[in-house]
């Protein structure tokens, strides 16, 4: 049985950076626009050409791309034609296979917002597209406010179709500007569009996730009969964001009925790259990716629960949806106090420990774990403290160096210019192939600012461990994390730190004390203990 | 019209709790409990009473609640009568109104993960419902993977909900365990079940986020029929999170056609109550909180644009779906001071600060509001420190003292008995009337343990005010939260101090710095500032 064709519009250059706190570059622009490409989206949106210097930038140096370029815009200003419209001009000067113009077809709007009549409104579309379709132009119309203009004035929000329509756009896109609009109100209103005589084949959706549904929204349309999806990666947007792309493509590839009925322009080899592509725009925007993310969440496939752990064991299907190979992501089985023994070999499998079933050392690794968690430790997320602790029981874990104390000393006072300024200085003392080396650092950043007593004592501890020093070189802290918890019956500080290495490596280590310097150099030792263990070996 | 009752079940303590990351202690519990019960939700599931120590404490000392509480369970084990199962004797003996077991509908499960024939798990489903109803209690029934089952066979998963409908179960949870049933499905499927028999008023819907779908999903299940609807907070829970409670509550109560056909637990002022709500569980979690959450989030109704921004001011209606004030949020317009600045008077009379509404002061102090978050710091939470910010560019902020400079150090080191320990030392250089008054303090408590350099700094600090010393004898740090946050381009941390006095007052403070102890310096600073303004006045 042959499939239909669906057809995905990306936005993320150009909704996404509505999104409050997101300001792309131009260089960042061509990044994105080059993974979505390999991606295999049909449309890339890059921007709105002339609105402002970085988007006029990317469009002036963008490579070829595979997928269709647009260029965003709007109708004409009233009291002109398209053809002398200057800011529809500077749109179409970008000299994109395609333009995509936003238009009114909410009579409220027309009124409110452009302060023009209904007809001269129609006349808008009408001259604004045949003027790109008169350029050669694939022509695209952004149908804002559709689904509440439909619902005020059915007739008129159709009238606007068909003038865009008529005048030779290729895609009409509804447009739930607001986003309020919920999933079976857009199954309706899709399919009464569709019997009023307007091909969904030329229908497009763009949803926005105010309801926290705009995945099902444009599920539901194509349900309907649209045949284009508007979206952004990881859901970028104004207010609540877009529709996320990241979550539609793998149900619109693997999941039924839509795998069975529609294909897209996505490999299942590019697929497999969705979980990296998600993360690289975290990256990009130097977010912490969200770990509930839908298939690419770091916990999207992780099984916390005691007897889904053990089933999983048994056979992944019993408790995952998809296998998360598919789209790059992996399998996680945290320990907890919730976790049973029956996921603690699988665990020390993964780290390259394996352990008989019968092994007495099982019995005191999940001892020591309660007892750690008891403290205030946490395993969930710490992968390579539990992998240090797992060794020591299993008398697998080597004694690289031995730190014998340090001291740490965070200072505030006027300076010159008798302005409040501080400054750390740490030393550490450590004793390596029993030779003592003092390492002295302190917290001043290149641009003169204090980082703090952390930074000054990671800075002393790798700053000489003699023949390890070259092992840890490539070594970063990524990410610090703390918090207060509970220990025992007393408050103390959990601090979870993320490194990372020049082979890509990504680990987490904990430290827990009541003293927070002390929980934090913990965690930075742990650190380098684990790296050390990749890169040396077990036996130094 | 008479509205139909539809009921929400939380399960934000026990299937919440399977998160990743999460794990809450008794009196986290106590307070979510006691905030879901002001909410209006009608169960409250509190755990899995025997199955951990955390969730036996909370059915031992949680207080009465209007909401039914429910302990969860699952069906007895294979081999025994209910009444001689101790693990659902631990569970009803948490003396709950309601109890809920979760039970095999997927005869894939039932002769895996089981290992027992069909008919004998009707047994075990038929056995311990009608246990539960012999004890006098509201009997739910979660049948796991009822989707998956039921596409699997359809009959026997009937049969299922069957078993526990005549052994007396007041509802039957269909559970889409995996996660991967999209919203048409499960609307296809819940539709075929009434049809077949089981009333729509005894059915409840749980789903999952796998697909980013759940919301939609729940209410498709709604639309189906079904009158129940189990939900977490913030969408916490195993994997990518359960439905939503606070997406789908709002949508429930001001979205049509639910508003117009239904009826839920929670009045409009409760509703008022929900950002709150959210950003309490984040607090509790120690969770940045996600800005892009539909209804409650930062951005939710932020407004970049800047043809959205405009036309917001003409009218609000034109690009907002709700008034953000229904839901206890509020708009944020980036360019324009408009809107800010009657919420800004209300906050200042919260504070005992009136200021008249043409007040220049007012301009000036959201711009200190907006730098000052530009630098991480967050107000959200902080009055007290924003009294301060306020009273700063009013004129009105006494210099009670000054500090002069501050040094902390903390030592690791063996003792003599050859064992590790660390001690904090901190010198405060303070300027009281005139007269320069150094203290010093070490972070040792009554037990003899190091409590960290910002306890040395806090004791340092309160050692010795000259005549304001009596004012804060009373004063005690309760809670303590630190947070990685971004400050412009570097990450930063961010401190947030809860202190309390004598007279029953608790009050937030903020610091922020690229240094640890710096920002918690601050933060003490700010306590203690804003504690003398309360007893010693205005004018020192």
């Amino acid at each position: 049985m042959s499939r239909e064709r669906l057809y995905l519009y990306d936005t993320t250059l150009r909704d996404g950076q509505q999104t409050q706190g997101v300001q792309f570059s131009t260089a960042e622009k061509l990044k994105i626009a080059a993974a979505l490409d390999a991606l295999g989206v049909d449309y890339i949106e890059g921007g709105w050409p002339g609105a402002n210097p970085t988007d006029s930038a990317f469009f002036d140096t963008v490579p070829a791309t595979r997928a269709t370029l647009t260029a965003f815009g709007m109708t004409k200003r009233a009291g002109r034609s398209a053809a002398n419209d200057d800011v529809l001009a500077a749109v179409l000067n970008a000299g994109t296979g395609a333009v995509c113009i936003v238009g009114k077809t909410h009579e409220f709007h027309v009124e409110t917002a452009l302060g023009i009549g209904l007809d001269e409104n129609l006349e808008t579309i009408r001259d604004s597209v045949a003027h790109l379709v008169a350029q050669g132009r694939e022509a695209l119309f952004d149908a804002e406010h559709f689904f509440d203009g439909y619902r005020a004035n059915p007739a008129y929000a159709l009238d606007c179709l068909r003038a865009a329509l008529e005048a030779g756009a290729r895609w009409l896109v509804l447009c739930d500007t607001n986003g309020g609009t919920l999933p079976a109100e857009v199954h309706r209103i899709v399919t009464e569009v569709i019997a009023a005589g307007i091909p969904g084949n030329r229908l497009g959706i763009h949803t926005h996730n105010d309801t926290e549904t705009a995945v099902a929204a444009s599920l539901a349309a194509v349900e309907a009969g649209v045949r284009q999806i508007q979206g952004t990666l990881n859901g970028l947007g104004e207010r609540c964001g877009n529709a996320n792309l990241v979550s539609l493509i793998p149900t619109l590839m693997l999941k039924p009925p839509y795998r069975d009925q529609f294909e897209i322009g996505v490999t299942a080899e590019a697929l497999e790259g969705l979980t990296r592509l998600s993360r690289m725009l975290d990256d990009i925007l130097n977010r912490v990716p969200l770990k509930q993310l839908a298939y690419v969440g770091g916990s999207a496939f992780a099984h916390k629960a005691g007897l889904h752990a053990s089933a999983i064991l048994k056979n992944p299907a019993t408790y995952e949806h998809i296998d998360p190979a598919l789209v790059g992501n992996r399998r996680f089985v945290p320990m907890s106090n919730q976790a049973g023994q029956s996921n603690l070999r699988r665990r020390l499998a993964e780290a390259g420990l394996e352990v008989d079933p019968g092994d007495p050392a099982l019995g005191r690794i999940l001892e020591a774990v309660k007892a750690r968690e008891a403290e205030g430790y946490s395993y969930d997320t710490a992968e390579a403290s539990f992998e240090l602790l797992a060794r020591a029981e299993l008398g697998r874990l080597p004694e690289f160096f031995e730190v014998k104390r340090y001291r740490v000393t965070v200072e505030r006072r006027k300076n010159k210019r008798n302005r409040m300024v501080s400054l750390s200085e740490a030393v550490v003392v450590v004793k390596v192939d029993g030779e003592k080396k003092l390492s002295v650092s302190e917290s001043m950043d290149e641009t003169g600012s204090d980082r703090g007593p952390v930074n000054a004592l990671s800075k002393a501890l790798a700053k000489d461990l003699g023949r390890y020093q070259t092992a840890i070189e490539d070594m970063r802290l990524v990410d610090f994390k703390v918090r207060i918890t509970q220990g025992g019956t007393e408050a103390v500080t959990r601090v979870i730190i993320d490194s990372e290495d020049g082979a890509g490596r990504r680990w987490s280590t904990v430290g827990v004390s009541a003293n927070i310097v002390d929980a934090s150099f913990e965690a930075l030792l742990e650190a380098v203990r684990w790296k050390l263990i990749r890169d040396v070996g077990e036996t130094p």
